[in-house]
């Protein structure tokens, strides 16, 4: 069942890839694992793409049954794969069983729920405009809507959700809940972990009768994901990564000759407001809780909370004091890769150097290859403001308190702010009047706001955003988690006076919700 | 009630702009009308994008009644124009009273329609997932979704559509309906008629007690519209206008700190499929109808069929000979503006000049400046293929017959064929199986497929798609005509946890149509 040859997955079938390529290594150990991994070459990323945009037509016409079962057999595949996949994703990423546990409990989850989705219908956006023969000046015709799906989609995974940002996860899942053929460009990181789940699809596709072209898991290098989305089928991107990577793959997406959309959910520090009543009144917990989150996972979290704003006073001192106590108990693990514990470490460092910055507290070291001990820093709003770089996402268990003079400076920081996917309110009824005041600024910038909890911890669910204005994706009208993301791969396509033989099936089934004439129908 | 006065609007006054301008031109003589019109510098739109910013929190947050009111409001103030909108608009666009009274209700009805779009609150889409407290191993918090506004908007309004492309237009009534401010670049085409109804909304906005900054129009050259574009105040851009133009701006806007989307609507030539028994049975009827929607309007128009398909043989003969006769009939009239003309005149002089081209048919000179034949040519489907410039659109009566030598040619021409607008199919009962396989290749390429009508004419409504995939328009994920345009201009956010009393007021109105944990309330 658990087979890992290191091959690329096309077709239905398993083949080498046409270039040589890596080994996955334990981040823990710094030992390599077996086997080698071939690369995809650009006659690999063609012959993908030629299969996705042949099977395209008869998938995105499936019925919706069909296309149910379909993600619920690829959800049943991966809990089949047992223990080998979290052994398999334990080894190659570092993150603990448990952790791995949860996260694939949420990725067949994600696929279940797309699977009650797409038989809702609801995605479907199905409007019917009835004819007005005796209307003038002119009559109306019959007028139907329904969405379709763009095309092939190609998927770049993240490093820190080897199941559920990965071959499997919520990019996927939402475009084959769309219609719309995915290849994967593989992580890295975990390459392994990809393979079972890849083979795991491929099964799921064979049973569900589906054609074979509509998945394939590549891996590479950066040039077999230039490849890709420079490849004329593909029509649609969805990334999760740094900045730097989501950047150029949207630059290489708008010089193609017919440019498409990049999804890319790039960088976030995840503001903290701890309002004053909050700040009195549930000082340590707060911090305990705050320094929880940062730590967890080693921060490895795209909404890892980055950057806290709090007015300054004794209240805002002892808070520090038990930010300090409670990071002392944390200790360093290992990082997703040596690459990401480099940068994490320049981060921290440049961070630890800055002449307006202070070093607040460091956790303990740990015994791990690739750790480096999670760190609180502390400037105030005028230093904050004056360098930008202090605004900057490190990518881990790294943090920002800023200390602002009065309610007004942390409400003139929040307009300052960049776009970000979340912000959260610490408040007590007392601090109600500051928080309206501050929600509307967070409005514009944010695309979730919580209160009294913790940005980490995305819900997967229908009223979820995650999302948000550049820079923390590349276009704020879209989630990339919850099901309003399948809305991503979809677009309107209208009928007038199709002879009712030739109209799509949607549009002949009268059981499923639409807007007649501006009206809900079911 | 009908002042002119050429200045520029904005803040709800009327100044003159920091830039000399232009006075427009009555395209059917030559003639210069008065008055002259300043053009906005960097200042002026700097401070139209600032006044919008501040009134954005404001106005999407004004209740769903006032906003709907306020946008028939903008209908009835445009009525209350009466004749002297149709005579400065005759006289700025050489296009008939009948069609722009037509044009006006039509933009009227779009504000109207919009307003009830509005007050229905669908386009809310709002979703609420209940707190599970119990859940293991984590319980789910109180997820809430709303959309709002993106901010404020840029509208470039089109030279062909006077009234329902342009200041009050469908971006300007989906923006409003989403609660985003305004600023429109007017069109030097037709300044005057652009004032009287940036007067209009004016007071529509004063009435409604709305904030002045939602609205400026400013009139101006290239660098005005480009300068309004960078502006880091404006989240989102509407035009509709050639594809250079449309391009251009997408580039500023890609390049930008912050990156915007564009929703250009560009290029289409909108190509029409008659099917073998729909040839032979109504060859006449075809042909008769085929010239009408070409010359309308000299055939300004974003949908003008610009290029037919059919098989060869005596029946297409005869429609050719069809086509000539009532093209003779059509004589050339006025075009919207000196460079649209000479645009034309180059197009149609390439053509009549290209070695793989037939001239078929022209239409009658006529004696209006600005006037050219209209122009139907001839060719096959492997010439077609050979030249892609064969392919571009010639805005105006310009339109290509493709002679396939059979339905299997007809099909292979089809996969070649860019993004549409529209695509039409003419078929009577014996076409059923060609037209089953021409559409999934149509739908992969069009935003609209019609059977036996014509392009021209969009219906505004609910299921109307005025979209497409690249060139058609930048992202063919959105329409720029019918309720659903609104969505180009929404962007979603959820809450998480908050406190009631912090929910914004759809969240808290149990009246409105929402999504409860999936599941369809109202």
């Amino acid at each position: 069942m658990a087979t890992i040859t290191g091959e690329i997955l096309v077709g239905g079938e398993a083949a080498s890839g046409g270039l040589p390529g890596i080994r996955a290594t334990n981040p823990k150990t710094g030992a390599p694992l077996e086997p080698a991994f071939s690369f995809a070459d650009e006659a690999d990323v063609d012959r993908a793409a030629r299969l996705a945009w042949s099977a395209f037509d008869a998938f995105r016409e499936s019925d919706l049954e069909t296309r149910a079962h379909f993600l619920e057999g690829v959800a049943a595949a991966i809990d089949d794969l047992g223990d080998a996949l979290i052994e398999r994703a334990e080894a190659e990423t570092g993150l603990s069983r448990r952790r791995l546990g949860i996260e694939r409990d949420r990725t067949t989850n994600q696929l279940r729920l797309f699977a009650k989705v797409v038989r809702a219908g609801e995605w479907l956006d199905l409007r019917i405009d009835p004819p007005l023969p005796d209307r003038t000046p002119f009559p109306r015709p019959d007028i139907r809507l329904r969405q379709i799906g763009v095309g092939p989609v190609a998927v770049f995974g993240a490093s820190n959700f080897p199941l559920a940002f990965s071959v499997a996860g919520g990019d996927t899942a939402a475009a084959f809940a769309a219609g719309c053929p995915v290849i994967v460009k593989g992580h890295p990181a975990h390459p392994g972990t990809g393979e079972l789940v890849g083979r795991a699809i491929q099964r799921a596709v064979a049973d569900a009768g589906l054609p074979a072209g509509i998945f394939a898991l590549l891996n590479g290098a950066v040039e077999t994901g230039t490849a890709l989305v420079r490849h004329p089928m593909i029509k649609s991107v969805g990334f999760t990564g740094s900045r730097g990577a989501g950047l150029a793959l949207m630059s290489v997406a708008a010089a193609r000759p017919e440019p498409i959309p990049v999804h890319a959910e790039m960088s976030s520090i995840n503001p903290v407001f701890i309002l004053p009543a909050a700040l009195a009144e549930r000082t340590e917990a707060i911090a305990r809780s705050f320094v929880d989150s940062l730590a967890l996972d080693s921060g490895q979290y795209c909404t890892n909370p980055g950057l806290v704003y709090a007015v300054e006073g004794p209240e805002l001192e002892a808070f520090l004091s038990h930010v300090e106590a409670a990071l002392a108990l944390k200790h360093a693990e290992a990082m997703l890769t040596p690459g990401i514990h480099a940068a994490f470490d320049k981060g921290v460092d440049a961070l630890a150097s800055h002449p307006d910055v202070q070093v607040l507290a460091r956790g303990r070291d740990g015994t791990d290859a690739n750790a480096t001990a999670p760190a609180v820093f502390l400037t105030d709003a005028t230093r904050f403001e004056a360098d930008e770089a202090l605004g900057h996402e490190v990518f881990g268990a790294s943090s920002m308190i800023v200390r602002c003079e009065t309610i007004e400076a942390m409400l003139e920081a929040a307009e300052r702010m960049e776009g970000q996917l979340t912000a959260t309110l610490q408040l007590d009824a007392d601090d109600i009047d500051a928080a309206r005041r501050l929600l509307p600024i967070l409005e514009r910038r944010v695309g979730r706001i919580l209160a009294n909890g913790w940005p980490t911890g995305v819900e997967v669910s229908h009223a979820m955003v995650h999302g948000g204005p550049y820079p923390a994706t590349a276009d704020s009208r879209f989630t990339s988690v919850g099901t309003l993301s399948i809305r991503r791969f979809l677009r309107p396509i209208s009928y007038q006076n199709l002879p009712a033989e030739l109209l799509p099936a949607p549009l002949r089934d009268e059981t499923l919700p639409a807007l007649i004439d501006g009206v809900r129908r079911g």
